[in-house]
């Protein structure tokens, strides 16, 4: 059976959506679980077995399973919380569709094609993002995985209902190449006035744990003078890695905020901010990283609190693979060639096995934001890209 | 019967504790309703029918119900999220052991005393603090109060179980004097050496929430000066609150911040802080605030960012009845007279009755924390203090 994208998108669109268009399909909660359901159903009615590699990432096969010279596809479902739709779904809905086309086409791929869907791209939920494909490449131990507990303190072992198996050893042996289809997220293709782009590059990121501590105390009694309030430290060091972001040419962000106990009368014990920060290169991103912990820690000297950073993850700068994206660029008419400063399962599969990425235009260039969106008649075009590609794959 | 100190103390200290030792009795919450039927319990057991005037206040009698000259002493339950176990409980326990104390010494008061536990004083759970005594005074509109939500969008009249009465007019008509005694927020009487202390004025004082917005956005994706990042514009206003705060002798707080989406690799779209601000008297609270509202909206500008302002609740400056301050302390021996950066409830109580309170030492002088402790002597001496206001003023 075939299907268009508009059919297939109504089909996902209801799912964790909240009133104000936003997703909160947390990996593994009752929205992704439903996708996951949607997942298999898709596959089934297009005669694709579905298998599970004990990490939580799916796999819907056309042709033998784990076969030499193995095609992957695909994205994730998850989401950001209030997240965009796009995000990751789009790149399993365009991978059903792309099959959908060259199978009306009548076309016979000599190595098999999967389809998969990888879990936990956001690390919205266990706090680590594309933990699906730092599990299944062996990046990621599985024991410490397990032990990974979200903010409600179920664990991913709990929340998978088994040890996560780890690497998966076909995935060198048998996989020729992977290739991730993706919206945009920013303004690059609209630039180019092209409707789909290849991946060349993935900035190195990383996310810091920043704990402020202080002491508690009440809010009109304690003099200026005698406070040792975290909540200083904090926007001090919000400011001063925004300045360091500029002064070194990339990316800081801190967006997620913790405060106990977080009462309007309670000068706060302990402010927990996370810093986000990404750089074209690692030299650049650790000289930023340094540079704010300095200005945090002199910062806390003077406030009389105490700051400790901790690495919660770092992805290393990802260069796709050159002679692969120059082919499909060529292969989809001279299509843009761009560098992301987002992460994705692709980067983290690119050290292993050949791999590719490509982009759907994205007109405000907004993502992780319910503004986040694809005009169809791009979406479609990604999908017909998408099946020349794996039609020249395998 | 009679108790000691030690006894009803041990009696409610597992209630609401948390394992850091920090107490959440939010008002009409399990523990604040465990605590509340103690306090049926105790009254019981003294012959001291029990009343609610409507509003969730309770008022335990010793002699006639609202009979003319009513003196009424006690204190709250309700803690803030996390805080300490002294801050409103001590003053509940020591007026029940007063009470104790008087009739041990045979006395028969010539005016009905009642010992009462006022509701969410802190306003940890409907977001505005003394919401009992405001209700009872008629300083709040019932129908405002009961439309109060919680966090989890529970209604003040839901968790009442019934629409507030509001304004008590047995209030001024039969009660001829209030006495709250509480923990000292602050370490005036430990540079007295004094262990009970009569308080002068409370600060005027208020809580203002502040919304700041932007643009969602990918932290990844997103260029810096491409940014509305909300976060930068809290951050500068909260360095901002605290210099206008040392500029005007004043304090500034903001203890308490939401966001949203609140995830690490997703700029916000919304950081909402509550600041609480309190000044010696209104002109300079209200010169602070709006020199802090100014800075905020200049950034603002600056930030591509919005920011909006609202009074949550005031408290005007209150000064206590003196000569009821002077008669008390010198019938405590020329105790020690302070003022406080503190709101209680008695503050909002003294616009229409004769008011006053006893502090009680407090070693550290922190407040609002799981460290905020009395001695058991202090204590004690307290409740000694209290009886003989009792006895002086009924």
């Amino acid at each position: 059976m075939t299907a268009t994208f508009a059919q297939l998108w109504a089909e996902i669109a209801p799912i964790g959506r909240d009133e104000a268009g936003g997703y909160s399909r947390y990996a593994l909660s009752d929205p992704e679980l439903v996708l996951r359901d949607w997942f298999r159903n898709k596959a089934d009615s297009r005669d694709m077995p579905v298998t599970e590699d004990g990490n939580g990432n799916l796999f819907a096969w056309w042709g033998r399973q784990w076969g030499k010279g193995t095609v992957l596809t695909g994205s994730h479902f998850d989401s950001v919380p209030h997240g965009g739709g796009f995000d990751g779904p789009l790149g399993i809905v365009s991978a059903f569709l792309a099959v959908d086309r060259l199978r009306d086409q009548g076309y016979e791929p000599g190595q098999p094609i999967a389809v998969a869907a990888f879990v936990e791209e956001e690390g919205g939920r266990f706090g680590v993002p594309c933990l699906g494909s730092r599990l299944m490449t062996g990046v990621m131990e599985p024991e410490k995985a397990a032990a990974l507990r979200d903010r409600d303190g179920i664990s991913f072992a709990e929340a998978l209902g088994a040890e996560p198996a780890g690497a998966l050893p076909m995935l060198q042996r048998r996989v020729s190449a992977v290739v991730e289809l993706h919206i945009e997220q920013g303004k690059v293709l609209v630039d180019h006035d092209a409707p789909v782009g290849v991946a060349s590059a993935i900035w190195p990121h990383g996310r810091w744990r920043m704990d402020f501590t202080g002491v508690g105390d009440h809010a009109g009694t304690t003099r200026m003078a005698d406070r040792h309030d975290p909540m200083m430290t904090f926007a001090y060091t919000v400011l001063a890695a925004n300045k360091e972001a500029r002064l070194n040419g990339a990316l800081a962000t801190v967006a997620r905020v913790e405060v106990e106990p977080n009462a309007t009368n309670a000068i706060p014990s302990l402010v927990r901010g996370w810093l986000d920060a990404r750089a074209e290169d690692t030299a650049t991103l650790d000289r930023l990283v340094e540079a704010v912990v300095k200005r945090a820690t002199e910062r806390a000297g003077r406030d009389g609190t105490e700051v400790c950073v901790e690495l919660e993850s770092v992805s290393p700068e990802v260069a796709f693979d050159v002679p692969l994206a120059d082919r499909l660029a060529a292969l989809l008419g001279e299509a843009p060639i761009l560098p992301t400063g987002a992460g994705h399962d692709a980067g983290v599969l690119s050290a292993h096995v050949p791999t590719a990425m490509l982009f759907v235009r994205n007109p405000s260039g907004v993502s992780h934001s319910p503004a986040e969106s694809a005009p169809e008649a791009d979406c479609v075009a990604g999908i017909e890209a998408l099946a020349k590609v794996l039609q020249e794959l395998s």
